[in-house]
């Protein structure tokens, strides 16, 4: 792993002041320390989260997903624009750990969302990358409580693929959108009853032009498909409608979908119900992280490891016999 | 949680020999083992695999991928026809830790690898259900040991759909193949560069009748593609062909090349490296399961747990003060 140093760090009160007033170059130079690595950025991210907590949680959380090809750049470029005329401050934050080798896709992403990306109520900010699911969840959780303490009153999620970071964006957002294709067929969109469930919305995008049939005949479909699914904790009966994002038709009804529903949730209580759970599900994968963190942080593991991959590799001793062996010297040394 | 009462369990020496004997009973009952959370079984399940641990290895570990639709489980039930026909024992196994929520896939599983499951010389076990694709990787990781020692020499590990499946199927075996239709289009197949990056070798499916064409074209295609990419540390030059599971062409081919593989890396060590480095990673695995076991599995964590998710969700304490403060405790109680 390489070392790198950190340069330019600000104070953790200058990170603080400056998210509170909505700078957003501190705001990017915060969410840069969330996402590093190296030990004193942590110690300094932790502050500054506590910080801004009390600050964070007053905007409307929307996951957005969608398999590869779905048009879901497109859609969510169209969908904040509308929010920013409608005044909103939207923040667009992705998740996607899929890819952990060469980290991206094969298509660029530089071209994606240039209009949004010149639009002062708009923030967009790629995925942070990282070993672990748990870990790369954590960072966007983090970075999302900064974009609500700088006053972005929407934040987009947005998930690549067919996977668990669905499951994982879900379990931090308000809101689930899953966007779709006319006639592609379920199999090939990789959709899984599973994703399916989770959905608040399914919207059948690029329902334009010779499209609009099969749009119109894959809503409807859709719509059955849904009523298999046992009603939600949340009491809301998930709709299903057609969206072009190139043509910027049903964009408007997403929104007024959002809103209908989070009058609902605010009314029967599953709001607030849901966001505890989510904390109490955060805490757990805080914890997660600290535990890794005083397991492999610790100066007598390191060498102990080091051994051990050794004998491991030579055949001395077991993966399984040595993982056992560690954990009980763990248990002596703190 | 529930908890389930273990009913019929043999002893320890009775599952060992029953698989070490290839009695495909035991074998079954020893993967229940493998895959059981409950403690005692646990216990028994580290037995089992510190005493098969000797016999096991000695097989060509195949992983498979490839978005739903590419036709996986037919290629599947022709490639492991074929290699039975060549006297070889074939167990199939599947990792899928991506629909936790309802476990499992709109479209059902039943039906699939019809005759393959009829067949002696193969044996078929679908995925562990799991909270973390780790823990399901592990326990994938043992049922192909417990696979090995009964006798297969051959083991099909699938794996389903665009994520971080993949990365944990092509670390635990030595041949990674990846299945692809011809004119789908990259996006829309979900290929990310990683997983293309991965592949020792590409299999252009349901290359029969009108498809042909398209197929070849897409085979060069893919080729061309692959050139992209650096030499893998293997030596060996990803190869892409075209079959038809259900013409039953290409597949012989598939295993002439798995076996040229397998003769390149015996000759440059990369077979030895590769599993060491695997079980280097098999090691680490086990200790964040362990570890997690340890936290997790102390009563006075339990307890301070349950008082945290209280006061996290009256907003007495932030998720992650929760989360510090437990692991303060968790270093003074042992």
């Amino acid at each position: 792993m390489k070392v790198y140093k950190p340069k330019n760090r600000l104070t953790a009160k200058q990170y603080i002041d400056g998210v509170l007033n909505g700078d957003r170059v501190i705001l990017s130079r915060a969410i840069t320390i969330i996402e590093s690595n190296l030990e004193s950025d942590k110690i300094l991210a932790k502050q500054i989260i506590q910080a801004i907590l009390p600050h964070a949680g007053n905007s409307m959380r929307i996951g957005v997903t969608g398999v590869p090809g779905v048009g879901k750049s497109t859609f969510i470029e169209a969908f904040g624009k509308y929010l920013t005329t409608l005044n909103h401050k939207v923040a667009i934050l992705s998740i996607d750990p899929s890819s952990q080798r060469s980290k991206g896709s094969i298509l660029g992403d530089k071209t994606r969302m240039e209009d949004l990306s010149h639009n002062d109520k708009a923030y967009i900010r790629p995925s942070a990358s990282g070993d672990t699911l748990g870990g790369v969840a954590n960072k966007t959780g983090e970075t999302m409580l900064l974009c609500e303490a700088a006053g972005f009153d929407i934040v987009l999620i947005e998930t690549v693929g067919v996977g668990q970071s669905e499951t994982a964006v879900h379990g931090m957002t308000d809101f689930f959108l899953l966007l779709m294709l006319a006639g592609a067929g379920d199999e090939l969109q990789g959709i899984k009853k599973g994703i399916m469930e989770m959905a608040d919305m399914v919207v059948i995008n690029k329902a334009d032009g010779d499209n609009i049939k099969k749009s119109e005949m894959a809503r409807l479909q859709y719509q059955n498909a849904l009523h298999i699914f046992p009603q939600p904790e949340s009491g809301w009966t998930p709709v299903v409608t057609k969206a072009s994002s190139t043509k910027n038709t049903g964009i408007d009804s997403v929104w007024d979908e959002v809103l209908k529903y989070k009058d609902l949730v605010d009314q029967n209580g599953y709001f607030a119900k849901n966001r505890n759970q989510q904390n109490i599900k955060w805490m757990y994968n805080n914890i997660n992280e600290e535990l890794k963190q005083l397991f492999y942080g610790s100066p007598a593991i390191k060498n102990t490891l080091a051994e051990l991959e050794t004998d491991v590799v030579s055949s001395k001793i077991s993966p399984v016999k040595a993982a056992q062996s560690i954990i009980e010297s763990f248990k002596k040394s703190i």
